[in-house]
């Protein structure tokens, strides 16, 4: 039951010169699933990464950490069912024959493949089922496979999410599409599993380097359903140089921001999708923390507010139980914060109430009011620190009987 | 569904001289409840006590703060419905005006007088029915009032939470009897609300400060439910020095080890009938990390463990899905952890299973052997850093469908 979500048209999906993408049947974990997605990259495109921080990273997080830098990618391997974590030398080997495969079958180097895998931990990957399914994948390979791919890459996700942008950039007509997926284990902290953003614009190598960190700070890295960071997250930028406009270059120019603007519009859409598709999400929270000495503390106080149980069971219920965000921003971890002169608002669909201030409930608030703004499936908790000025963004959403019971059942 | 936790029988409660407990109804949230709880001293008792790190600290906690250091306490007043949190300063009136009625009613100061409160937060304490039943809880007052008092201050705790110890210090008889409730928002800094320990022990002052600190770092300040920090936490520990034993003043003797043995022992088992009582538990869980390079580092991991939804729900379903506690133990904040020496046991019911080694899942490790100790109640999780020779023991639950309809619901 997504909040406010509805999968894409595949007319919507606009094909990124250069970029080609095909999904098989690889029987990886179940049989009769599309489990494997195959993305071939034309010669020059330019792709930067961002990966998960968690330190039990996947078998493909380091090979793709060990391949980026070495240059032109030209293909990226895309499997769900098993995640190749916690898999140890048997998973390197496991996710390096499949870049093998890969190179093989597309006459490149293996270290021009960047492998991913989601799913389950601690198994095992059936490599040779993966090899077995790519010639499929091969065939499969269309420009307009976008529609396929966010299909291929779900695993419990309800809704498949992919988006396309376009700008004008130099006269020329940029196009930007990119999917993500999600669902369960997601407070990303380096993007999460998986998002994949393609253009056709012709970007300077450095550039997009510093693009990819600054775009997933703001949009994947602002994210949580759970507060359980994956194994596996990655999110990858892909520009393949196609649409003819003057290499961007200068972080200055007018161009680059007009294209900077629209990388993060899209990667902000499919962060925040993956949290309207969160496991058992029926709300969608923004929490908008400001006045705070730093960004780092207003995301500490805007993770305890999305992370606390207490504060999204009380969502799911659409209970405005407010002492339990105050309570949430209470340990959040600012030591010298002085609860007396903060103040926090409730809002949504263009009503906004004062909850609290001077330490306690503010003296206009309504409980009807506060009753009202907690029955609708977007909320908003804007919460001013009044020590700076300082802000920060983060999306989460609610917990509910469906987030225990996809999780209790997950594997079985 | 208590995790094996039984109510304790009346007469295992023994009372602890100059100790007397008296329970009334007063109606503070609801009618017909058993909710304002006055414990009176015998002077010449000394008493110690921690608390919440919230920064959003309730009025109580902020008058005890105010009353300890003042001197010889000789009244407790307990009142369960509204934690007369996030009440600014009518709330803190609130609190000083309860001291005031305890103190007038037995003669004594209002300063020493130390309130606790607990229950809904923003809500304002309606303290003149507070005040109207402090008579009826004076006309209980009796030295075996333990039981009814371990009643009185219940919440969402399904079972009452007290115990007795005896030890022999000195030749003399000491008894400590204690009781705690606690059931949500359970990730107590500096003790969870609420803890109280009395003992006829005679203690000096200084020891007791430390003991207090050091106890609730080992007992309350090692559990958790579901890592919402309260506003309202204290653990009070009360020594009214009628056992006739030599004044316990040194640290370094065999009857200061005895007695510190007895007050930690009963803590732990406080401490753990909360995580056996807390929302919707099925499963009772102990984190023992060891091999760390410091105790900080082996709490961050069993507490990322213990926290995480993935994992809990994992245990609801009695699921040995094990890559999630790896997953859990990679994100715990250990910049330089080295995932391939580190080692995972599961254990229960006198049966241990190696899970995970060498960055990967145990080459002996069998899923019947894990399935088997994830049916058990009991569950143990044992984690080798080999990194040092730190440890850290923690206790935590599951997650159910019964902790979201419990939260869900609790206001209403």
């Amino acid at each position: 039951m997504p909040v406010l979500l509805s999968p894409p048209a595949a007319a919507a999906l606009l094909p990124v010169a250069g970029v080609r993408l095909g999904v098989a049947e690889a029987a990886i974990r179940k049989q009769n699933r599309k489990d494997l997605t195959l993305i071939e990259l034309a010669p020059g495109a330019r792709v930067a990464g961002v990966f998960t921080q968690n330190r039990f990273c996947a078998a493909p997080v380091q090979v793709c950490k060990a391949h980026l830098p070495a240059g032109e990618v030209r293909a990226l391997v895309i499997n769900t069912g098993v995640a190749n974590a916690g898999t140890g030398e048997p998973g390197l080997a496991a996710a390096r024959a499949s870049c093998e495969a890969v190179g093989a079958l597309l006459g490149v180097s293996a270290r021009q493949v960047l492998p991913f895998s989601t799913g389950v931990i601690l198994e095992p990957l059936p490599v040779e089922r993966l090899v077995a399914g790519l010639p499929a994948a091969r065939e499969a390979l269309r420009a307009d496979g976008w529609f396929d791919a966010c299909h291929g890459i779900m695993t419990t996700d309800t809704v498949p999410k992919a988006a396309s942008r376009q700008v004008t950039i130099g006269g020329k007509t940029v196009t930007l599409t990119g999917m993500s997926k999600g669902a369960g284990m997601i407070k990303p902290n380096m993007a999460t599993m998986l998002g994949f953003l393609a253009t056709d614009a012709d970007v300077a190598q450095p550039l997009l380097d510093a693009l990819v960190k600054e775009v997933a700070d703001l949009s994947f890295n602002s994210i949580t359903v759970d507060g359980d960071t994956s194994t596996n997250d990655s999110f990858i930028l892909i520009a393949t140089g196609q649409a003819g406009n003057p290499t961007l270059s200068d972080p200055a120019s007018a161009d680059y921001a007009t294209f900077r603007a629209a990388v993060l519009d899209l990667s902000i859409w499919l962060a925040q999708a993956i949290v309207r598709d969160g496991e058992g999400a029926t709300k969608f929270i923004t929490l908008q923390v400001e006045g705070g000495a730093s960004r780092d503390e207003c995301r500490k106080v805007g993770y305890a507010i999305g992370h606390s149980p207490l504060v999204k069971t009380a969502f799911f219920a659409s209970d405005p139980n407010l002492g339990r965000i105050l309570a949430a921003i209470g340990y959040a971890g600012i030591d010298d914060l002085d609860v007396s002169r903060l103040r926090v608002w409730l809002a949504s669909a263009g009503e906004e109430v004062l909850v609290a201030e001077q330490g306690g409930r503010a003296a206009s608030y309504r409980e009807d009011a506060g009753a009202r703004v907690m029955q609708e499936a977007e909320i908003t908790v804007r919460v001013d620190l009044a020590r700076g000025s300082a802000t920060a963004t983060l999306w989460s959403c609610d917990f509910s009987y469906d987030y225990v019971k996809i999780n209790a059942d997950y594997r079985s």
